[in-house]
């Protein structure tokens, strides 16, 4: 099997540790500075222009989201042939199973491998979390020269399974709490159980649902500058959103548009001051074009020729689509680009937890104690904790991540000690000593 | 003047590092390894064994809390002859002041420079925090290898300073909540005034209280095995405590001890498995005797000849003490000992809140909003917040009070931009530009 890869490309890493998992030998052929190599990929992958491009047996498997959708159904392993029979039996039975290998999970997994409680972590879609997604990690306390996203989510899975964390590749199709142990199902039919679950299953990049954005995605419109900018390198280009990430795709991406123009629907951003300032800079040196009250309602192009331009509507007093929608006067306007990037938040990732009593809010956000003292990460479940950006839709920072991860495997180590036996003492000899 | 050091010795490091930032000159001598200069130094203090020791014009101030607790009053200053004129003026006003150079001080002083809001740090006498008396810390995210305690916390103060925060030394005496902005007293007369307060100023070392503790304190009496552990080489030592620092410095201390002996009134540890598991390692290799259901009760020995016996109680179902005051038989024991380490908890560091509205909990914890989404740091008076062990009872962790201090640095930036000018909006010039 080949894959195409480009230098410092978040997702093409993903795959390669996919297929090193799963012992499959493979060829990379890297695209980046490579006319030639780029140009075939796009022919191949009918006409598409990310990196990673999959082809098992020649035949297009795609990028990092289809592969990780067809390996979910145990589709992958089959064009594999690695397929193995499957039957109803429970694969493992863990104290603790983690979902999610971001921050919080591995933090999680940190300090509930010291506990003792031989936690098992579930590597979805999006392994390592978002935070894989952003190139330099200044804020994260401990690391005073920066350190890369990707380098300090490593950093923590070495550390987590040098402790005795194991992390496996599986989607979570649900959990069932009607029984205990929980009945945790993955979406390829393997089902495993567990005394406690800490979900920490993070949360993923939200799109506007305008026309034009699903069939470009992957042909020009990303939710990942730092993986997709420098394939539109000397182009002009679209970041939507005003928060931190917005702020900081816009000035990652000042290194390859010829012209950014940030677009958002108010008159200020909500990003940190530093993430301001940098904007700021790139505004005066004349690599940003901030349009402000502005919203982006239709993106043109084609697969085979990428994104071409995209429709903008304005009102000076912000948010134009629900002014228009409410038969208000606003502004069209028009852009000619080469890429468009979406960056207006993110959903919490709580599919699987829909059929649990976990209590969620309006938008998905799962509700946990807080309060003071211990048990701060429970949910309306006992034995579920949550943790990180599936919990926290305000701070949504590396380090608060962590610390709601620690908190979780405190939390979980607490309910294991004093709640269920442990899984040693329930298959363990009747004789083991009173005193172990 | 003249400092006596030994190697690995943070409190040392933090006397240098007070008198490197007020420019004086001075000479070192190492104790470690060096008999004379250990007996030297015995002699010059009054058989005082604990490093540092300092010295100005051949003046005995004594150890870290002795010069700390001097330069609060001033009075070191005029020792060294560089006291300066005070007045009753407001020395400088910031638009945040964090009490505290720990973890969570550090973290919100990273967060809150990136935000532009000017941090001022107080270091009080426990400079860099609780995390400094630690040697290895083996469970923050982001260090698989581990990492040395006051390394990290030296790190966290390049990345705070390199972002703009500032550090000065100074013991908070009084926060007036009366007036806005805040006027913040220190010990040495000195008054700041700043919009908001974070108060991350973390907890210190409790003590038994039992006969023989405070006139012992520094002569084989000691909170810190990091520290003082390697002064007493050979001997057979005592740890008091349960917890994960008690089980920690016991760990720690059979590197110097001919036997460790483990004090605790309860039948079990509250520790993490992993420092349970170290513990009990030891214990097999006969380095460490767990005393179970035991307290001390006195100390004895002289300043001259260090820590001889300390005695003991004991009582089968635990807590002898109480059940002595109650009537109950108990067993008396003693042990022949060399030093004595107390490692039974922390009291929170809210003294100088005790004028404010700041809600503390029996036990002197501030009380903070939690709850979800943003202001979880809020403390009852608007304008406050807390972060770290001066708010949290419970987990106490490194990454935990980080999470606490980067959520604090966020409420107060939240504060600051809506609920009052800036410094320079109420200073400046009223002909600033409107979009300033």
């Amino acid at each position: 099997m080949e894959i195409y890869t480009k230098t410092d490309c978040p997702y093409c890493e993903k795959a390669k540790d996919l297929f090193d998992a799963k012992g499959v030998d493979y060829v990379t052929y890297n695209v980046t500075g490579d006319e030639e190599r780029f140009e075939e990929m796009k022919e191949r992958a009918n006409g598409r222009e990310t990196a990673p491009e999959v082809f098992i047996d020649d035949e297009l498997i795609g990028g990092w989201d289809d592969t990780s959708a067809l390996d979910a159904t145990g589709e992958l392993d089959e064009k594999l042939g690695i397929a193995t029979e499957r039957d109803d039996e429970i694969v493992e039975h863990r104290d603790l199973i983690v979902t999610g290998t971001g921050i919080a999970a591995l933090t999680a997994g940190i300090y509930a491998a010291r506990s003792d409680d031989d936690p098992l972590l579930f590597e979805g879609d999006e392994p390592g979390g978002q935070l894989t997604l952003t190139s330099e990690v200044e804020n994260y306390p401990g690391f005073p020269e920066g350190i890369n996203g990707t380098t300090l989510v490593n950093d923590m899975k070495e550390q987590a399974t040098r402790f005795g964390a194991e992390i496996e590749h599986g989607i979570v199709a649900s959990v069932d709490d009607s029984e205990r142990p929980f009945r945790v199902t993955l979406e390829n039919g393997d089902v495993y159980t567990a005394d406690a679950v800490i979900a920490a299953s993070g949360a993923s990049a939200r799109t506007l649902g305008i026309p034009g954005e699903d069939e470009l995605m992957g042909y020009g419109v990303s939710t990942c500058a730092t993986c997709d900018g420098a394939f539109f390198r000397g182009e002009d280009m679209v970041v939507v959103g005003g928060g931190d990430a917005a702020a900081e795709e816009a000035v990652f991406l000042t290194k390859f548009a010829e012209t950014v123009y940030l677009v958002h629907r108010r008159d200020e951003l909500r990003a940190e001051d530093y993430w301001e300032d940098r904007v700021q800079e790139h505004v005066d040196e004349g690599d940003i074009e901030v349009r402000w009250n502005t919203e982006a309602t239709e993106i043109h192009g084609s697969p085979e020729d990428g994104v071409e331009s995209v429709d903008l509507v304005h009102h000076p007093e912000g948010h134009p689509r629900e002014r228009r929608a409410a038969g208000e006067d606003v502004e069209d306007l028009a852009l000619d680009v080469g890429a468009f990037f979406v960056a207006i938040g993110h959903t919490p990732n709580t599919d699987y937890l829909a059929d649990t009593g976990v209590e969620l809010d309006e938008e998905g956000y799962i509700q946990t104690a807080g309060g003071h003292g211990g048990g701060q990460t429970a949910t309306a479940v006992e034995g579920v904790f949550g943790a990180g950006d599936v919990v926290d839709y305000h701070y949504q920072q590396a380090v608060t991540a962590a610390g709601m991860g620690c908190k979780a495997a405190l939390d979980a180590d607490e309910y294991l000690e004093s709640e269920v036996p442990s899984a040693g003492e329930v298959e363990g000899s009747a004789e083991a000593p009173a005193d172990d």
